[in-house]
């Protein structure tokens, strides 16, 4: 028995936690003691840290008994001495509320017990002191039903029926009660009632679980502090612990704190307040009360909740009073507060009080969450203030946060007021409103008059691309979040729902039902793509990238930035995307995209020509058919990225992706190519591979055909040639995929100096700035970098597939494991989601300290998916990479990433 | 200009080089000059380095001239001086021979010229001293044909199309005189038509190649020395160079030596002998001789070669007179040559001799070739004879050689008798006999009745894998070495040859056709399958592996060996054969091969229940109906192995792989199950996989199945605790495959000690040994070795699975480049048949280091197919791992390989 401190008490300045105890105290046991440091008014109480929840777990609850028994006696005896109360006294006695907190907040995740000290007897000291029956029993009957279910019930893993947990059978009698009296509302039942209740409640309990409701107040006390500890291992506090990477072993504290009652009368309320608007960001004191309440009331919807002042009333609540007016010399005290507690936190906080008997007390204090508008805000605001320094207001933000401002938004305040026609997943964000169409076709001839329109789909497929180009929005039936509407909309940053199933839709009719009325074609709907909410009408947006906050904002992440971020983009309209939000570059340009969609058919089908290819020669003769194609296309990006570096990577999937699978789309190939159908199947059979991934693609279609790299590079070369000669300044970097060790970028290179030469003289120019550089993808090659850096001027880090070697995690396949895997914790996240540091990330570190050996200057980047990933992006700054390229959307995402990177280290 | 030694002079013991100076004088000049030094009778000469062939290459033709010219006319007066004759003189002329010789012996892949220095004058003089004007006349017509082809056409990078190159032309002339004449042979051409002959040529030369041929001795000198040089870039030397793994940077030395003649009439010879057989490695001095013939009419089997003595007469020469007879002195002058040379060099030598007028000259010695089988005996004998120690002895043996002692072979004295049917390519090694059957019905059937045949087959398929087993060796008119009876054969080491194209089978008439016979069923062949060889009629085999000097061979490598030999082995007949070969333990059984081949329909069939189970209870029913078949076939071969270590691998292969492929098989499966085919293709489509060796497999499914693991776990258990309960001593090890983290162990060894536990209360053990491991063959694991060996008792390197994720190369689906990558030298070899020590090793390297460092005393072993192949070995012996293990038949090769490793360090 290790005699250490786990009981930490608080009250008139008595505190011996703090705020930097958070660990051993969580959250609100730490706050609660700095608040009461501050000489603001706190129930006094202690706190049992959250090491004796680890101690629970390890020793079980008589020995922890045991542990704990003196101190928690200790910590009720420096209560009553405060408060000149005492727990269990039939006169005056002491009610406590017991409750969870652990480092981080858990909202809802674990439990809370109230009125813990109440029985027969102690309700009756407090019936005298109060000089109110109804609220005593009401309190009574509300313990019991708490802590039966949370003790008694969930504590113990008695795992009951569906529907016929404790609360639930005590729920129907409160029902039974208030059928039998004729009244609708719990408010009604008088203190006859309710004190009959108790006797039912009691009665019910023994039924149902087969032993009394604890009479005694220190075994309610005991009850309810092992339930708490239990309950950090319940269901729902698990799975949220998984999601939100929260360690098991952190455990809970418990606070153990006097009860204080908002609902004693109409000079009693409670309430809760952001000091800032968490929403918008704005400076202005804001928030929730209601008179004659517990804190439960504001929260539970059950009564609409008052305004905290005049400034901040909106529609639904201007005829309701104000705290400012209702009480102002509260209102006033807490204004105090706020002003204390955010000088004192320099941030923006969260809090929770009531008021009993015109008696403020502050039950909670925390820093309080906030959207990405707010936090933008909100530093920058602080910032102005000089609460904050510029690093401090860059690490406010989280950098996902920013995605919020990239797009347009419903406004929120015609939000609150607006009508829900449906809801689906929120599949694209930001908010749009425009009129109904039904078809692609009519959402392009609408959109070309003009109109505003959101395209209604059942499902959306290839052939609506351009009617969803068209749309200002997107709306589906059905479809989950990797849908074909779905995927699209987030590729293109475009507002979009999908699987709205409360919706049905009538092509024919052209009309949309939803449980609240029906639509058709032309009506004006708006959507919330961020939130998946429909409504009806037209409701005002904002477009915070013009926001001057985020332009201001975006300026201080590039004055603590290192890390350079470039972009993915295949097309100039991706690559002038791109530039608008910032992209430096681009990192990686795959030269297959064009292929693909739209305008790709007649390249394609040369493509396809050039594989069914029975020799060099007829090779050769489709790839200067392709040549013009490619140039083309590489020279309009290259001309949007004017003076900047744009990577090109040759040729990367395996040849047989291109061939059309199903039998007619062959048919009607091998008709165009004027080959039999079987030839066409027997070469589409050879190009068969068990495991492509890993087969015949990338850098080996350059060794086994140089022809092909050769048609590229000289597109490459000569796109740039044309721009030189149009005076601008291109500046590709030649990027060879796939490769294993230095021999293949040798024989690549060989083809790129002999393409350089031609190009030179054919332009008649003295020179032509190109790089020469590789990816880094296969385990391979980063052990062997030290002399791929002998050709590569640069390094490219493709950790898509250097995840899916390191693991031998297929991408395509491993969602048949990957949910087992992660449910199971046998891995704590998705690798392809965010970087391996233990292994991926050891690969990296190889590659760039063997690649620098041989090449001190050489230029690194990443181009894999986890280029605009937060914790990727810190990584790619810790190796200290050149830059990091992703998605035009996640540009700045991945800026602001990189300036925490820099800023923390 | 640097002032280094290019040419090292030897003669009368004037050498300036020795055997030492391989690496510079390469081969043939470093012994010339190691026999000149031993006193030995060696034509005067010198040798250009090897150094100066790579300054041929960096500086060129011109520049090198300029280097060497001093020293090579110096080296020309030092033969001029011991000879006393002179380059170039009309009266006495001196002619020399131009060769190559590289480091290693590259058997006819560069030039040679002979005869250089003769022209019209010179020859009037050596016709003069030789009185003999047909010799000299055909040596300057042999000059021309050679120097022409060699320096003037080849060197020259002269490419003419195919057949009309100088040699075809000048061929051409040679039969036209012929045929003039009317006359058969060269020999029968007189002195005259030969002079008549030397103008044509040089006529010839002239029209085709458009400059005259060179008539000045020292121009013919140098073009004869660059025209060698130049060779070493030839395009034979260059594929020979890339098959052997001989860097391309070591280059050629050129020797330039005084010509002997062994064709000056009855009193010369010329001859190559062994100085020990190097067939059968009998210590008996063994060549041939032809009298009054040059080098290449030996090798050339134009004329049969006579035997060098009596004692080693064969029935094809026995009738010849031998050189012990015929020239008894010089015979014996030999004689002690050959002692000389095998107690100086302590090995056995290849030499070759010329006798020009009773006057014995050795022109080469080198160590010799020889077959597996005389390698083991000829160590032996040296080292019985004191010639050398033990790990000389070790270390004179090529462990792929021992392949040759491991398999019944025909006895080499029948074999040179015997009669050639037809050729094949040597699917499986080793000889047998038997009567031909054309069916493997009648295979079967023959057998039973105690017949031994050869099963004769277009091609064989898995249905005949019954009559494969019982055929003594398998012939087939089709496939390649990889086809199914080359496969199968290999496996169970059977003779066996393959796309034996010259004969035709008629399987209704039961008849084969070859180019000398017809044969029939019943008739008797024998098959050489190490040569691809097939015999008429019975010739006798022998069987070496009862050979005393394998088995003393082995002895001795068993005495130096320190890492142990497992075998990859599945049955308890391969358990059975890798025994009798050796194996101290089963290092991999696959479960799932008891899925496969015969016996495995019915636990097939349930298996596939279990694969298409929708949920737990029917995939626990089918598993249960699984066990006794799985336990039974794990026991079987526990018992074989009683008292060594079995490592048992849990099931591997993605599920898929166990449903079939096509329709009609799935139907019948699907009116087995009693679902409806389109059940079972829904559930087949849910199991494909676009990449399946990185899919669900391995410990994936246990994780997603626990009940899988659980079912096999108990199998093991159960049938070791059956056997303990038998009194034997069962030591299996529980194997993990795929696995990327200790999550994985840790979750699958929470099963074994559950299950453990079980079968010790179930069977009343109070122990019961195994050991519980995992393989490491996907890069994470092996990065992470340090926590894996939390876990793991041991690792066994996968690097089948390990070199296809570090190179990105499917095994299944490289073919398509692995050619191009070897012939474009991207690689040096392929990475699955040697392990690739920069990549795949440096992962190995890191695995050992980080899973010893939790674990000191970790067992590491190897799996994958490198466990049999000697440079694997001896890096994994380097490594520092326990053991490898490899299949039955390679047993002995690893284990030699492991003890040679143990000798060099």
């Amino acid at each position: 028995m290790e005699k250490k401190k786990r009981v930490y008490v608080f009250g008139k300045k008595s505190a011996e936690g703090a705020a930097n105890l958070k660990d051993l105290l969580g959250g609100k046991g730490a706050n609660l003691a700095e608040m009461d440091l501050l000489g603001l008014p706190v129930p006094p109480g202690f706190t049992i840290s959250t090491e004796a929840c680890t101690e629970y777990y390890a020793l079980g609850k008589n020995q922890l008994f045991e542990i704990l028994k003196d101190e928690v006696e200790q910590g009720l005896k420096h209560i009553e001495k405060i408060l000149n109360a005492k727990f269990g006294d039939p006169t005056n006695p002491l009610l406590v509320s017991v409750r969870s907190g652990a480092r981080v907040s858990m909202p809802g995740m674990m439990e809370t017990i109230l009125n813990v000290g109440l029985n027969d007897i102690t309700r009756e000291g407090l019936i005298k002191k109060t000089n109110n029956p109804r609220f005593v029993y009401d309190s009574q009957r509300r313990l019991i039903q708490m802590y039966s279910d949370v003790v008694m019930e969930k504590a113990a893993g008695i795992e009951p029926e569906e529907g016929k947990g404790i609360r639930q059978q005590l729920e129907a009698e409160l029902e039974k009660i208030k059928q039998q009296k004729g009244v609708k509302n719990d408010v009604e039942l008088d203190a006859d009632d309710l004190k009959k209740l108790v006797d039912i409640y009691r009665a019910k309990v023994k039924e149902v679980l087969g032993k009394p409701f604890p009479e005694d107040p220190m075994e309610q006390l005991w009850g309810a502090i092992f339930a708490v500890f239990q309950s950090w291992n319940g269901k729902r506090a698990v799975s949220y612990r998984r999601i939100e990477g929260i360690p098991d072993d952190w455990g809970t504290a418990v606070t153990v704190q006097s009860m204080v009652f908002g609902n004693m009368g109409d000079d009693s309320a409670t309430g809760v307040a952001f000091t800032r608007n968490p929403a918008t960001g704005e400076n202005m004191f804001y928030g929730e009360w209601l008179p004659n309440a517990q804190g439960e009331d504001v929260v539970a919807g059950i009564r609409t909740p008052y305004p905290l002042n005049e400034a901040t009333k909106s529609e639904h609540n201007k005829h309701l009073p104000s705290l400012e007016t209702s009480m102002p010399e509260i209102y006033k005290q807490l204004v105090d507060i706020r002003n204390t507690l955010e000088n004192h936190y320099k941030d923006m906080l969260d809090i929770e009080f009531t008021i009993q008997e015109r008696n403020l007390w502050m039950l909670q204090c925390r820093v309080g969450k906030r959207n990405g508008i707010a936090a933008v805000r909100m530093a920058l605001d602080m910032l102005d203030e000089k609460l904050i320094d510029e690093k401090t207001a860059l690490l406010r933000v989280k950098p996902n946060q920013l995605d919020e401002l990239l797009h347009p938004l419903l406004d929120p305040n015609s939000e609150s007021k607006a009508k829900i026609i449906a809801h689906g997943l929120p599949a694209g964000p930001g908010g749009a409103f425009g009129k109904i169409v039904f078809s692609s076709k009519d959402a392009v001839e609408w959109a070309a008059k003009g109109e505003q329109v959101i395209l209604v789909r059942e499902e959306t497929n290839p052939e609506d691309i351009d009617g969803m180009r068209a749309a200002a929005a997107i709306l589906t039936a059905r479809g989950g979040m990797t849908s074909h509407a779905a995927l699209v909309a987030r590729g293109w940053g475009k507002c979009c729902i999908v699987g709205a199933s409360d919706v049905e839709i009538n092509i024919q009719k052209k009309e949309m039902h939803s449980a609240v009325g029906v639509y058709r074609e032309g009506d004006v709907i708006s959507l919330n793509g961020t939130k998946g909410l429909v409504y009806e009408g037209q409701l005002s947006t904002i477009s915070p990238a013009e926001n001057p906050y985020f332009i201001k904002f975006m300026k201080l992440v590039d004055k603590y930035r290192v890390l350079r971020v470039r972009t993915n983009a295949d097309t100039p309209d991706d690559a002038k995307t791109a530039l608008d939000f910032g992209a430096e570059g681009i990192g990686l340009f795959r030269t297959e995209h064009m292929f693909y969609g739209k305008g790709g058919e007649k390249p394609l089908f040369i493509l396809r020509k050039m594989i069914i290819s029975n020799n060099e020669t007829e090779r050769r003769r489709a790839l200067d058919e392709l040549f013009p194609f490619v140039k083309e296309d590489i020279k309009n990006t290259l001309k949007v990225m004017d003076g900047l570096p744009v990577t090109i990577r040759t040729l990367d999937p395996p040849l047989h992706e291109f061939i059309p699978k199903n039998l007619e789309a062959r048919e009607r190939l091998a008709k165009e190519l004027n080959i039999t159908i079987e030839e066409l199947n027997n070469r589409a059979e050879q190009l068969h591979e068990n495991n492509p991934m890993m087969g015949h693609r990338g850098v080996r279609l350059g060794i086994s055909y140089p022809e092909i790299t050769e048609m590229q590079v000289r597109a490459i070369l000569e796109a740039a040639a044309e721009l030189v000669k149009e005076g601008k300044n291109p500046k590709p970097e030649i990027m060879i995929p796939v490769t294993i060790n230095e021999n293949e970028l040798k024989h690549q290179n060989e083809i790129v100096k002999k393409v350089y030469e031609e190009v030179k003289t054919k332009y008649e120019l003295n020179e032509l700035h190109y790089e020469f550089g590789t990816m880094i993808e296969i385990p391979r090659a980063a052990l062997r970098a030290d002399e791929m850096a002998k050709y590569a001027e640069f390094f490219s880090f493709g950790t898509n597939d250097l995840t899916q070697l390191t693991f031998a995690f297929s991408r395509d396949d491993v969602g048949s494991f990957l949910q087992d895997y992660l449910d199971k914790k046998i891995i704590k996240f998705d690798p392809f989601q965010i970087i391996d540091r233990e292994s991926v990330g050891e690969l990296m570190k190889i590659a760039v300290e063997r690649g620098k050996a041989t090449r001190p200057n050489i230029h690194l980047g990443i181009c894999g998916e986890h280029g605009g990933e937060p914790s990727s992006v810190e990584f790619c700054h810790m190796l200290g990479l050149t830059y990091v390229s992703c998605s035009p959307y996640r540009v700045p995402i991945a800026k602001l990433a990189a300036a925490q990177a820099a800023v923390k280290e």
